[in-house]
């Protein structure tokens, strides 16, 4: 089995990738690697760092991006901005610029050393808020950009590209994890694992998603 | 005048780039952004403030990337590594994985916070190591990805792409700061300004450059 670094940020989407290429390639192949880069809630990193260490990951590392405040604003990564999105904007200010960019190359330079040519990251463009670096494109541009400056062949895998959350679930839930998923995951704006505040906007696509999802599934005997 | 935000190391060919931009946008409309990411001078660092300084750029700024030297290895951040071609090697082991790509994105995430869409770098694919991140395709491929993963038009000018060391100081002599490049400038890979140690690739090359453009110019009556 070839290994595979998985970008992680102990979300519902990054954790179902993880659980994902577990299952696929077994946990002695899979690498994570985390970002703190002024999020709001430094419990995403803790999280994610337990998570991966839970599930027996071959390696897990948290890398501190500590000047991406100082080159951008958004509300992600400031307090006091209220989330939200101003009148006529492309995407809400929880947009972080160039994020997924910045992590992917991140992964491909770590990964390259490692000896690793597949990476792996929660990206998807159904459900979600407009994000410029969630889209397909960005992702297969991205691919080969790291390929060019690189000199060799990266794979560049978004499992969840177009999956809605209801369908995530789904997927959690063939995998075994739905529950796993559902109350250790931290996606809520407001730092609040599991079901989080509920009141968000990332609390409640995660939750419409998993009440579709549950709607729709067949009754156990 | 558009602004241009130029990625500036204090060395021959950013130092060019630099000069060519103050020349065609006038120093006010002119950003420079410098690097410290663990390579073997520190000097360097603060020779392109001062440089910057000397020009009277709009604003120069330095970020540091700490992690660079955990995720990677190569010569050129470790000195206890001689500086030379592995056998059966593509390019050099001063070849820094994935550097112009982080330059760039980095460059652009913060461009855009200072609403300037027009970036600048010194990259050369001529005369130079193999470098794959310093090739046409490379530079072409990432101004796409990042327009693509912040949803903008950024313009990413390579103006030394094609240029041999010897067009480049014809460049600065048409510039009128070829004596200034190459007194003030930092490209010896011991860390010696100016004409360095004369003995690494890098001196060497800038010697050689500068040896074939002068042979070549037309006496001055």
């Amino acid at each position: 089995m070839k290994p595979i670094l998985v970008v992680f940020s102990g979300g519902q989407d990054s954790t179902t990738c993880l659980m994902k290429a577990i299952a696929e390639r077994g946990a002695e192949n899979v690498h994570t690697l985390t970002f703190a880069y002024g999020q709001r809630h430094a419990l995403e990193v803790k999280l994610a760092e337990e998570i991966a260490k839970e599930q027996g990951v071959a390696s897990h590392k948290t890398i501190t991006v500590d000047w991406y405040r100082e080159i951008t604003h958004n509300a992600l990564m400031d307090e006091t901005t209220p989330i939200g999105r101003e009148a006529g904007a492309p995407f809400p200010n929880t947009f972080v610029e160039g994020r997924n960019a910045l992590f992917l190359l991140t992964a491909a330079i770590y990964a390259k050393s490692k000896g690793i040519l597949d990476l792996m990251i929660g990206v998807s463009d159904a459900d979600y808020s407009g994000y410029p670096d969630c889209r397909e494109a960005f992702i297969r541009s991205m691919n080969e950009t790291l390929n060019l400056a690189m000199d060799c062949r990266f794979t560049v895998y978004a499992p969840l590209q177009h999956m809605t959350k209801a369908q995530e679930w789904a997927l959690a839930d063939r995998l075994g994890c739905l529950e796993y998923i559902r109350t250790r995951t931290l996606t809520c704006y407001e730092g609040i694992p599991g079901d989080g505040c509920g009141k968000c906007p990332s609390c409640k696509l995660r939750a419409a998603g998993l009440a579709e999802y549950l709607s729709t599934k067949e009754p156990k005997e």
